[in-house]
């Protein structure tokens, strides 16, 4: 391994990157890129960065960054898949509230085998399939050094398209369905936007549990074809919000008990109709707002209905010292993907597509499925 | 006392109440109109009754009710005072979710005197002043008759305006400053609709403990004097809301610390503008809707701003076996409007103006104090 690294010495040296990338690690970038020539240093990086914040399809592009030295508690990890999700779609047009500095690398979340280890590294070893644990900066590039602590070793018998998607939309309906209301066997949620992948994992973590739930799409073309695939996952009810333009959507369900919980990612009149459902004293948990309209409520749901209006952002929960139970959680839904307990359905896309797919990831060609980079 | 109940008896057999009406007292009326000669009854009870639900002012009149028999544990309440609140308005109107059944009296909440009392009532005695507690319906009348364990004796050295009105407003600012968030000395609360009696109630309870209030009121003629006359009571800011129309709210007092609760009571954007002055984290409890526009709220104050919008009903908060708690904290502030630490003005009307008074507590003669009838 050190031959190797020595070999990409002299190129490190001419390497001729975009001109005044600052070198640091909080944006994905390599942080030392003067070295002594003893030291361990990672292969360069094709990386798909971008100098400001704008357009996603504008502002970004394909680099090769140079080799970077690797300090002793580092690893180096070749990455296998990434995904590109809407935050990392938000972060790069400037308006997500976390982000890196520019010039930065894409992506938060990942997978990818260990390449190499610094001297002091001992939990890891070339080969150890690993994701950044919590969520880091710089997952679109072929190799990521980071401090060994940012790295959480995963089963490689783990199907790789779920092991870089596991954190962003499994934990965060994962932990939906437990941080608010206490809920038990036979009780009920509802939620909209129930064909997003938050949406599916909701459905299949719900049922897992006991807990069935109601569930509110859009209007749209194939909606039939997306109800019954809901259905197949375990969804109790499958609705597109015309059908429930009618003044008593309780009575639609009358088996189903009255929900404590429900989840938005929409906004707008989708959100009052998972209000609509809700049972007195429930909880509205927003997590996503994807017709960037606003929630309105009447006052007296809240006095009268004793309705309670929340948010959740998984960005931040994580950063409430929760690296712990957050791994356990991801060795939990790692384990139900690889049983073929929770299911959904991505798009692997070369990287050497990667713009095809950041298109289809920013919604130029209707609804498709999440786009994951492949390496 | 027993000679006088006998006097009232001929009448009572030959009175002519509104055709129709059921005698339970669950509506405030009087239950067992009839009864055997040796039974202690009340003296007749001037009331505002209404047969059906509507426009308070003309479905109200004053009626003369016919003596009512008192069982062993009741208690003869000859009513000194009590306020018209907007939820006796709603109750009337039809639109409050918990009322009494037609035909019934008007009022929930008030003051009286103990004119007689039951053979097995040992709490009270004639000349104590009480009030219902938890609240009961039917206090607009000039004798009301209830079981002993609907009665709280009070201090009769609380003012009699204050020893009226004391539950409905001033307890629902104290639950609001209690139940929500845990709040410190030093710490900062934010509230709309400030001038109503909750508003002043809030600034005075919240100064009593340390903490500083931002009060936003409406644009309006005499807006000046509110707003001195809200500093008078402890407000640390109070501001119209034309006055917070400017992008960064928080810049215009630096020296408050920012608030983790507010509240609202008016909904539309004087409810926007509490949101825009809480903290990350903060939770705005909604207790009206004066304005009768709902609240709009963006996902992204949900999601990155974590804001939680919950509601508070006082009605509800008694209905879960706080009666003792109730108590207590109605002993607290009378002896608060005792020692002049919690003051706010009501409009004292005879019974006579009873129309009158209704006239201005619904409105019609724009902004006016709480209307509070003198029997």
């Amino acid at each position: 391994m050190a031959a190797l690294m020595n070999s990409v010495v002299v190129r490190a040296l001419t390497f001729s990157p975009a001109a005044n990338l600052p070198w640091n690690r909080t944006n994905g970038f390599p942080s030392r890129w003067v070295r002594s020539f003893s030291a361990m240093m990672s292969p360069p990086s094709k990386a798909v960065v971008y100098d400001l914040h704008g357009p996603p399809d504008s502002v970004t592009r394909v680099v090769e960054l140079p080799p970077v030295e690797m300090r002793e508690n580092d690893v180096c990890v070749k990455m296998l898949a990434a995904p590109i999700n809407p935050s990392d779609i938000n972060r790069i047009e400037g308006v997500y509230p976390v982000r890196p500095p520019v010039p930065a690398v894409g992506g938060y979340e990942g997978v990818g085998e260990v390449y190499a280890v610094g001297s002091s590294v001992k939990r890891f070893a070339p080969g150890d399939w690993v994701i950044p644990s919590p969520l880091s900066s710089g997952t679109w590039q072929t190799y990521v050094v980071k401090e060994e602590n940012v790295w959480h070793k995963i089963d490689k018998a783990s199907p790789m398209e779920y092991a870089a998607t596991i954190t962003v939309n499994p934990l965060t309906a994962l932990r939906m369905l437990e941080d608010f209301v206490t809920l038990k066997s036979g009780d009920c949620i509802v939620q909209n936007g129930a064909t997003s992948i938050v949406g599916q994992c909701v459905i299949q973590l719900a049922r897992l549990r006991g807990i069935s739930s109601i569930n509110i799409i859009r209007d749209r073309v194939g909606s039939h074809e997306a109800k019954e695939k809901l259905k197949s996952l375990g969804a109790d009810e499958v609705l597109s919000e015309s059908q429930l333009d009618v003044k008593n959507v309780k009575g639609l369900f009358g088996n189903l008990p009255e929900p404590a919980l429900g989840f938005n990612c929409v906004g707008g009149n989708a959100a009052s109709l998972v209000l609509k459902f809700l049972r007195e004293g429930g909880t509205m948990v927003t997590y996503g707002g994807m017709s960037k309209k606003p929630i309105t409520v009447s006052t007296t749901s809240f006095i009268f209905k004793d309705l309670s209006l929340r948010g959740f952002w998984l960005q931040k929960w994580m950063s409430m010292g929760k690296a712990k139970e957050c791994r356990e959680m991801i060795d939990y839904l790692l384990e139900l993907a690889r049983d073929r307990k929770l299911k959904y359905e991505v798009e692997m896309v070369p990287f050497e597509e990667f713009h095809k797919a950041l298109d289809k990831a920013m919604g130029k060609q209707g609804s498709q499925p999440k786009q994951v980079i492949r390496f």
